[in-house]
Protein backbone atom coordinates (compact mmCIF):
# COMPACT_ATOMS: atom_id res chain seq x y z
CA UNK A 1 0.00 0.00 0.00
CA UNK A 2 1.44 3.08 -1.37
CA UNK A 3 0.12 6.47 -0.28
CA UNK A 4 -0.44 9.67 -2.61
CA UNK A 5 1.95 12.20 -2.24
CA UNK A 6 -1.30 14.55 -1.78
CA UNK A 7 -5.09 13.84 -1.77
CA UNK A 8 -7.41 16.17 -3.03
CA UNK A 9 -9.26 18.39 -0.92
CA UNK A 10 -12.62 17.02 -2.44
CA UNK A 11 -11.47 13.07 -1.85
CA UNK A 12 -10.54 13.87 1.71
CA UNK A 13 -14.20 15.71 2.29
CA UNK A 14 -15.33 12.56 0.94
CA UNK A 15 -13.42 10.30 3.19
CA UNK A 16 -14.95 12.56 6.03
CA UNK A 17 -18.32 11.63 5.03
CA UNK A 18 -18.16 8.01 4.23
CA UNK A 19 -16.67 8.15 8.12
CA UNK A 20 -19.25 10.02 9.24
CA UNK A 21 -22.02 7.63 7.08
CA UNK A 22 -20.46 4.35 8.68
CA UNK A 23 -20.86 5.67 12.20
CA UNK A 24 -24.46 5.95 11.89
CA UNK A 25 -24.19 2.31 10.60
CA UNK A 26 -21.93 1.42 13.55
CA UNK A 27 -25.02 3.24 16.03
CA UNK A 28 -27.36 1.36 14.25
CA UNK A 29 -25.88 -2.01 14.61
CA UNK A 30 -24.85 -3.03 10.86
CA UNK A 31 -21.53 -4.52 10.67
CA UNK A 32 -21.29 -5.43 6.95
CA UNK A 33 -22.17 -3.29 4.34
CA UNK A 34 -21.50 -3.91 0.34
CA UNK A 35 -20.55 -0.80 -1.51
CA UNK A 36 -23.86 -1.12 -3.67
CA UNK A 37 -25.99 -0.96 -0.44
CA UNK A 38 -23.77 1.86 1.19
CA UNK A 39 -23.87 4.19 -1.62
CA UNK A 40 -27.62 3.64 -1.99
CA UNK A 41 -28.66 4.39 1.98
CA UNK A 42 -26.66 7.74 2.11
CA UNK A 43 -27.27 8.20 -1.63
CA UNK A 44 -23.67 8.59 -2.68
CA UNK A 45 -22.75 7.04 -5.65
CA UNK A 46 -20.95 2.98 -5.21
CA UNK A 47 -18.29 3.68 -8.08
CA UNK A 48 -16.84 6.69 -6.85
CA UNK A 49 -16.80 5.38 -3.52
CA UNK A 50 -15.06 2.27 -4.64
CA UNK A 51 -12.58 4.39 -5.92
CA UNK A 52 -11.45 6.56 -3.68
CA UNK A 53 -11.10 3.59 -1.09
CA UNK A 54 -9.29 1.44 -3.76
CA UNK A 55 -6.47 4.71 -3.69
CA UNK A 56 -5.69 3.52 -0.22
CA UNK A 57 -5.20 -0.34 -0.34
CA UNK A 58 -7.30 -3.58 0.24
CA UNK A 59 -10.29 -2.56 2.23
CA UNK A 60 -13.35 -4.41 0.74
CA UNK A 61 -13.86 -8.21 1.07
CA UNK A 62 -14.74 -9.03 -2.73
CA UNK A 63 -18.44 -10.53 -2.70
CA UNK A 64 -19.02 -9.44 0.79
CA UNK A 65 -18.18 -5.87 0.94
CA UNK A 66 -16.55 -4.05 4.28
CA UNK A 67 -16.95 -4.42 7.84
CA UNK A 68 -18.21 -1.49 9.12
CA UNK A 69 -15.77 -1.39 11.91
CA UNK A 70 -12.66 -2.38 10.08
CA UNK A 71 -13.49 0.58 7.54
CA UNK A 72 -14.53 3.35 10.21
CA UNK A 73 -10.91 2.19 12.04
CA UNK A 74 -8.63 2.54 9.03
CA UNK A 75 -10.51 5.74 7.62
CA UNK A 76 -9.82 7.16 11.30
CA UNK A 77 -6.88 6.78 11.15
CA UNK A 78 -6.21 7.29 7.64
CA UNK A 79 -7.92 11.27 8.00
CA UNK A 80 -5.31 11.61 11.90
CA UNK A 81 -8.38 11.95 13.62
CA UNK A 82 -7.42 9.30 16.14
CA UNK A 83 -5.51 11.77 17.66
CA UNK A 84 -6.18 14.94 19.03
CA UNK A 85 -6.02 18.38 17.38
CA UNK A 86 -5.48 21.34 19.76
CA UNK A 87 -7.41 24.29 18.54
CA UNK A 88 -7.68 27.94 19.48
CA UNK A 89 -11.18 30.08 19.11
CA UNK A 90 -10.71 33.62 18.25
CA UNK A 91 -13.97 35.48 19.15
CA UNK A 92 -16.14 34.47 21.96
CA UNK A 93 -19.25 36.10 20.65
CA UNK A 94 -22.15 33.67 20.44
CA UNK A 95 -20.97 32.14 16.92
CA UNK A 96 -17.97 31.39 18.80
CA UNK A 97 -19.14 30.25 21.86
CA UNK A 98 -21.53 28.42 20.38
CA UNK A 99 -18.80 26.83 17.89
CA UNK A 100 -16.55 26.05 21.05
CA UNK A 101 -19.41 23.93 22.57
CA UNK A 102 -20.14 22.06 19.68
CA UNK A 103 -16.32 21.51 19.28
CA UNK A 104 -15.92 20.45 22.88
CA UNK A 105 -17.83 17.26 22.66
CA UNK A 106 -15.94 14.44 23.64
CA UNK A 107 -16.52 12.00 20.57
CA UNK A 108 -14.53 15.05 19.01
CA UNK A 109 -10.48 14.17 18.33
CA UNK A 110 -11.02 18.28 18.68
CA UNK A 111 -9.67 19.88 21.85
CA UNK A 112 -9.88 24.09 22.55
CA UNK A 113 -6.90 24.78 24.30
CA UNK A 114 -7.29 28.63 24.12
CA UNK A 115 -9.86 31.34 23.64
CA UNK A 116 -9.52 35.34 22.36
CA UNK A 117 -11.65 38.09 22.58
CA UNK A 118 -11.88 41.69 22.75
CA UNK A 119 -14.57 42.18 25.25
CA UNK A 120 -13.36 43.42 28.32
CA UNK A 121 -16.43 41.85 29.78
CA UNK A 122 -15.33 38.39 28.37
CA UNK A 123 -11.73 38.68 29.19
CA UNK A 124 -10.19 37.28 32.25
CA UNK A 125 -13.62 34.99 32.68
CA UNK A 126 -13.61 30.65 32.07
CA UNK A 127 -15.65 29.72 29.38
CA UNK A 128 -15.53 25.66 30.91
CA UNK A 129 -12.36 25.54 32.33
CA UNK A 130 -10.38 27.96 29.79
CA UNK A 131 -9.72 31.58 30.46
CA UNK A 132 -10.97 33.71 27.67
CA UNK A 133 -7.53 36.41 26.74
CA UNK A 134 -7.62 39.28 25.30
CA UNK A 135 -7.01 38.74 21.27
CA UNK A 136 -4.52 41.44 20.98
CA UNK A 137 -2.33 38.72 23.14
CA UNK A 138 -2.35 36.28 20.77
CA UNK A 139 1.05 36.27 19.92
CA UNK A 140 2.33 35.71 23.71
CA UNK A 141 -0.58 33.18 24.66
CA UNK A 142 -0.60 31.05 21.30
CA UNK A 143 3.13 29.75 21.33
CA UNK A 144 2.45 28.28 25.32
CA UNK A 145 -0.47 26.12 23.95
CA UNK A 146 -0.04 23.30 21.65
CA UNK A 147 -3.07 24.89 19.47
CA UNK A 148 -1.90 24.04 15.96
CA UNK A 149 -5.50 25.20 14.64
CA UNK A 150 -7.67 27.90 15.19
CA UNK A 151 -11.36 28.94 14.33
CA UNK A 152 -11.97 32.50 13.50
CA UNK A 153 -15.31 33.69 14.73
CA UNK A 154 -14.50 37.56 14.46
CA UNK A 155 -16.38 40.28 12.78
CA UNK A 156 -15.41 41.11 9.36
CA UNK A 157 -13.74 43.84 10.47
CA UNK A 158 -11.05 42.17 12.75
CA UNK A 159 -10.50 39.04 11.06
CA UNK A 160 -7.35 40.23 8.60
CA UNK A 161 -5.45 41.43 11.63
CA UNK A 162 -6.66 38.54 14.22
CA UNK A 163 -5.28 36.07 11.04
CA UNK A 164 -2.21 37.76 10.92
CA UNK A 165 -1.48 37.33 14.65
CA UNK A 166 -2.48 34.12 14.60
CA UNK A 167 0.30 32.87 11.43
CA UNK A 168 2.81 34.62 13.25
CA UNK A 169 2.39 32.58 16.18
CA UNK A 170 2.86 29.58 14.96
CA UNK A 171 -0.78 28.66 13.88
CA UNK A 172 -0.58 26.19 10.94
CA UNK A 173 -4.16 26.22 10.10
CA UNK A 174 -7.20 28.24 10.12
CA UNK A 175 -10.98 27.65 9.63
CA UNK A 176 -12.88 31.46 8.87
CA UNK A 177 -15.99 32.19 9.84
CA UNK A 178 -15.63 35.91 9.16
CA UNK A 179 -17.38 36.74 6.47
CA UNK A 180 -14.66 38.47 4.62
CA UNK A 181 -11.88 37.66 1.82
CA UNK A 182 -8.77 37.41 3.97
CA UNK A 183 -5.39 37.92 1.98
CA UNK A 184 -3.96 34.29 3.02
CA UNK A 185 -0.28 33.05 4.04
CA UNK A 186 0.82 30.56 1.61
CA UNK A 187 2.58 28.61 4.74
CA UNK A 188 -1.18 28.41 6.61
CA UNK A 189 -3.96 26.10 5.45
CA UNK A 190 -6.98 28.21 5.49
CA UNK A 191 -10.49 26.94 4.87
CA UNK A 192 -13.76 29.44 5.02
CA UNK A 193 -17.00 28.75 6.11
CA UNK A 194 -18.95 31.28 4.28
CA UNK A 195 -22.86 30.33 5.47
CA UNK A 196 -23.82 33.88 4.38
CA UNK A 197 -22.75 33.33 0.52
CA UNK A 198 -24.65 30.21 0.82
CA UNK A 199 -27.96 31.64 1.69
CA UNK A 200 -27.26 34.59 -0.77
CA UNK A 201 -27.19 31.46 -3.51
CA UNK A 202 -30.71 29.96 -2.24
CA UNK A 203 -32.32 33.93 -2.06
CA UNK A 204 -31.15 33.88 -5.79
CA UNK A 205 -32.62 31.07 -6.50
CA UNK A 206 -35.94 31.79 -4.81
CA UNK A 207 -36.03 34.62 -6.67
CA UNK A 208 -35.32 34.04 -10.27
CA UNK B 1 -28.97 42.36 -21.79
CA UNK B 2 -30.38 38.75 -21.86
CA UNK B 3 -29.63 37.15 -18.97
CA UNK B 4 -28.55 33.32 -19.27
CA UNK B 5 -31.29 30.42 -18.44
CA UNK B 6 -29.09 29.31 -14.87
CA UNK B 7 -26.30 30.79 -13.05
CA UNK B 8 -23.84 28.13 -12.04
CA UNK B 9 -23.69 28.31 -8.43
CA UNK B 10 -19.95 29.01 -8.69
CA UNK B 11 -20.38 32.04 -10.41
CA UNK B 12 -23.60 33.09 -8.08
CA UNK B 13 -20.89 32.71 -5.27
CA UNK B 14 -17.78 34.90 -6.64
CA UNK B 15 -21.16 37.60 -7.11
CA UNK B 16 -21.99 37.15 -3.78
CA UNK B 17 -18.33 37.76 -3.29
CA UNK B 18 -17.31 40.94 -5.15
CA UNK B 19 -20.60 42.86 -3.82
CA UNK B 20 -19.55 41.97 -0.07
CA UNK B 21 -15.94 43.50 -1.71
CA UNK B 22 -17.69 46.43 -2.87
CA UNK B 23 -19.33 46.91 0.26
CA UNK B 24 -16.07 47.38 1.76
CA UNK B 25 -14.64 50.05 -0.78
CA UNK B 26 -18.15 52.08 0.17
CA UNK B 27 -17.42 51.77 3.52
CA UNK B 28 -13.89 53.10 2.90
CA UNK B 29 -15.06 55.50 0.74
CA UNK B 30 -13.57 54.31 -2.46
CA UNK B 31 -15.59 55.89 -5.64
CA UNK B 32 -14.94 54.46 -8.54
CA UNK B 33 -11.82 50.92 -8.93
CA UNK B 34 -10.86 49.76 -12.40
CA UNK B 35 -11.19 45.26 -12.30
CA UNK B 36 -7.22 45.29 -11.69
CA UNK B 37 -7.25 46.95 -8.36
CA UNK B 38 -9.76 45.70 -7.33
CA UNK B 39 -8.80 42.01 -8.00
CA UNK B 40 -5.27 43.27 -6.32
CA UNK B 41 -6.96 44.56 -3.56
CA UNK B 42 -9.24 41.74 -3.06
CA UNK B 43 -6.66 38.89 -4.37
CA UNK B 44 -8.88 37.48 -6.95
CA UNK B 45 -8.90 36.98 -10.74
CA UNK B 46 -9.43 40.28 -12.58
CA UNK B 47 -10.01 38.23 -15.72
CA UNK B 48 -12.07 36.03 -14.03
CA UNK B 49 -14.12 38.77 -12.47
CA UNK B 50 -14.47 40.53 -15.50
CA UNK B 51 -15.88 37.57 -17.47
CA UNK B 52 -18.15 37.27 -14.60
CA UNK B 53 -19.35 40.62 -15.06
CA UNK B 54 -19.62 40.62 -18.77
CA UNK B 55 -22.03 37.56 -18.70
CA UNK B 56 -24.79 40.30 -16.94
CA UNK B 57 -24.32 42.96 -19.66
CA UNK B 58 -21.96 46.38 -19.71
CA UNK B 59 -21.37 47.05 -15.94
CA UNK B 60 -17.59 48.93 -16.09
CA UNK B 61 -16.52 51.75 -18.20
CA UNK B 62 -13.98 51.54 -20.65
CA UNK B 63 -10.68 53.30 -19.24
CA UNK B 64 -11.91 54.34 -15.93
CA UNK B 65 -13.13 51.25 -14.63
CA UNK B 66 -16.26 50.50 -11.85
CA UNK B 67 -18.47 53.13 -10.47
CA UNK B 68 -18.68 51.39 -6.78
CA UNK B 69 -22.17 52.45 -6.35
CA UNK B 70 -23.23 51.69 -8.93
CA UNK B 71 -21.56 47.95 -8.83
CA UNK B 72 -23.08 47.56 -5.76
CA UNK B 73 -26.80 48.09 -6.20
CA UNK B 74 -26.39 46.17 -9.85
CA UNK B 75 -25.25 43.13 -7.85
CA UNK B 76 -27.95 43.52 -4.67
CA UNK B 77 -30.17 43.57 -7.58
CA UNK B 78 -29.21 41.08 -9.67
CA UNK B 79 -28.94 38.66 -6.58
CA UNK B 80 -32.03 39.32 -5.60
CA UNK B 81 -30.98 40.87 -1.72
CA UNK B 82 -33.01 44.12 -2.67
CA UNK B 83 -35.93 42.25 -1.27
CA UNK B 84 -36.41 40.85 2.50
CA UNK B 85 -36.23 36.48 2.25
CA UNK B 86 -38.52 35.28 5.00
CA UNK B 87 -36.38 31.96 7.00
CA UNK B 88 -37.58 29.87 9.88
CA UNK B 89 -34.40 28.62 12.11
CA UNK B 90 -34.75 24.46 12.98
CA UNK B 91 -33.24 24.29 16.25
CA UNK B 92 -32.19 26.83 18.67
CA UNK B 93 -30.04 25.49 20.40
CA UNK B 94 -26.46 27.48 20.45
CA UNK B 95 -25.66 26.90 17.04
CA UNK B 96 -28.87 27.93 16.24
CA UNK B 97 -29.67 30.64 18.43
CA UNK B 98 -26.19 32.33 17.28
CA UNK B 99 -27.03 32.45 13.42
CA UNK B 100 -30.89 33.80 14.61
CA UNK B 101 -28.85 36.31 16.16
CA UNK B 102 -26.17 37.00 13.48
CA UNK B 103 -28.66 36.90 10.34
CA UNK B 104 -31.61 39.27 12.36
CA UNK B 105 -28.83 42.30 12.28
CA UNK B 106 -30.60 45.27 10.44
CA UNK B 107 -28.56 45.37 7.22
CA UNK B 108 -29.29 41.85 5.87
CA UNK B 109 -32.25 41.24 3.65
CA UNK B 110 -33.02 38.18 5.81
CA UNK B 111 -35.74 38.06 8.39
CA UNK B 112 -36.43 35.60 10.79
CA UNK B 113 -39.99 34.42 10.60
CA UNK B 114 -40.44 31.28 12.47
CA UNK B 115 -38.06 29.39 15.21
CA UNK B 116 -38.98 25.49 16.04
CA UNK B 117 -37.37 23.46 18.80
CA UNK B 118 -38.14 20.17 21.10
CA UNK B 119 -36.83 21.22 24.11
CA UNK B 120 -39.78 21.77 26.12
CA UNK B 121 -37.70 24.83 28.28
CA UNK B 122 -37.44 26.66 25.18
CA UNK B 123 -41.12 25.93 23.03
CA UNK B 124 -43.87 29.02 23.94
CA UNK B 125 -40.63 31.19 24.94
CA UNK B 126 -39.78 34.27 22.96
CA UNK B 127 -36.02 35.00 21.08
CA UNK B 128 -36.52 38.42 20.02
CA UNK B 129 -40.19 39.20 19.07
CA UNK B 130 -40.90 35.40 17.76
CA UNK B 131 -42.12 32.50 19.94
CA UNK B 132 -40.40 29.36 19.69
CA UNK B 133 -42.98 27.34 18.36
CA UNK B 134 -42.51 22.90 18.82
CA UNK B 135 -40.51 21.25 15.91
CA UNK B 136 -43.49 19.24 15.51
CA UNK B 137 -45.89 21.68 14.85
CA UNK B 138 -43.75 23.02 11.44
CA UNK B 139 -46.59 21.29 9.19
CA UNK B 140 -49.35 23.46 10.52
CA UNK B 141 -47.01 26.73 11.50
CA UNK B 142 -44.87 27.31 8.64
CA UNK B 143 -47.87 27.28 5.66
CA UNK B 144 -49.04 30.61 8.43
CA UNK B 145 -45.49 32.22 7.34
CA UNK B 146 -44.06 33.63 4.63
CA UNK B 147 -40.66 31.14 4.80
CA UNK B 148 -39.61 30.39 1.72
CA UNK B 149 -35.80 28.97 3.62
CA UNK B 150 -35.18 26.89 6.61
CA UNK B 151 -31.91 27.21 8.57
CA UNK B 152 -31.41 23.57 9.97
CA UNK B 153 -29.54 23.27 12.88
CA UNK B 154 -30.44 20.11 14.81
CA UNK B 155 -28.32 17.34 16.20
CA UNK B 156 -27.55 14.83 12.98
CA UNK B 157 -30.79 12.27 14.21
CA UNK B 158 -33.36 14.92 14.12
CA UNK B 159 -32.00 16.69 10.70
CA UNK B 160 -34.04 14.02 8.13
CA UNK B 161 -37.02 13.99 9.69
CA UNK B 162 -37.38 17.90 10.39
CA UNK B 163 -36.06 18.32 6.84
CA UNK B 164 -38.92 16.28 5.55
CA UNK B 165 -41.45 18.29 7.53
CA UNK B 166 -40.00 21.57 5.90
CA UNK B 167 -40.20 20.03 2.54
CA UNK B 168 -43.66 19.09 3.20
CA UNK B 169 -44.43 22.39 4.73
CA UNK B 170 -43.87 24.51 1.47
CA UNK B 171 -40.22 25.65 2.27
CA UNK B 172 -38.30 25.87 -0.91
CA UNK B 173 -34.62 25.94 0.33
CA UNK B 174 -32.78 24.52 3.24
CA UNK B 175 -29.25 25.55 4.31
CA UNK B 176 -28.42 22.73 6.86
CA UNK B 177 -25.71 23.05 9.33
CA UNK B 178 -26.63 19.33 10.74
CA UNK B 179 -23.68 16.68 9.90
CA UNK B 180 -25.24 14.16 8.34
CA UNK B 181 -26.29 13.67 4.60
CA UNK B 182 -29.50 14.51 3.90
CA UNK B 183 -31.84 12.67 1.24
CA UNK B 184 -32.79 15.36 -0.66
CA UNK B 185 -36.47 16.26 -2.07
CA UNK B 186 -35.76 17.13 -5.66
CA UNK B 187 -38.18 20.20 -5.71
CA UNK B 188 -36.06 21.87 -2.43
CA UNK B 189 -32.57 23.94 -3.05
CA UNK B 190 -30.64 22.28 -0.45
CA UNK B 191 -27.24 23.48 1.10
CA UNK B 192 -24.87 22.20 3.81
CA UNK B 193 -22.25 24.15 5.45
CA UNK B 194 -20.42 21.01 6.90
CA UNK B 195 -17.50 23.08 9.03
CA UNK B 196 -16.59 19.69 11.07
CA UNK B 197 -16.05 18.31 7.47
CA UNK B 198 -13.55 21.24 6.77
CA UNK B 199 -11.83 21.39 10.34
CA UNK B 200 -10.73 17.45 9.51
CA UNK B 201 -9.44 18.35 6.14
CA UNK B 202 -7.42 20.78 7.97
CA UNK B 203 -6.43 17.99 10.88
CA UNK B 204 -5.28 15.50 7.92
CA UNK B 205 -2.84 17.87 6.37
CA UNK B 206 -1.01 19.08 9.73
CA UNK B 207 -1.07 15.13 10.20
CA UNK B 208 0.58 13.90 7.38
Amino acid sequence: MTEPAEISSLTLNRLSLYLRCLRQLQDAGTTHVSSGQFAQHFELSASLMRKDLAHFGEFGIRGTGYRVDDLAARLTTLLGLDRIHNLAVVGMGSLGSALARYLSFNDKPFRIVAAFDVDGRKVGHKIGHLVIHHSRDIPEVIPQTEAQIAVLSVPASAAQQCYEDLTVSGIEAVLNFAPTQLKQHPAVRTKSVDFQINLEELAYFLSS
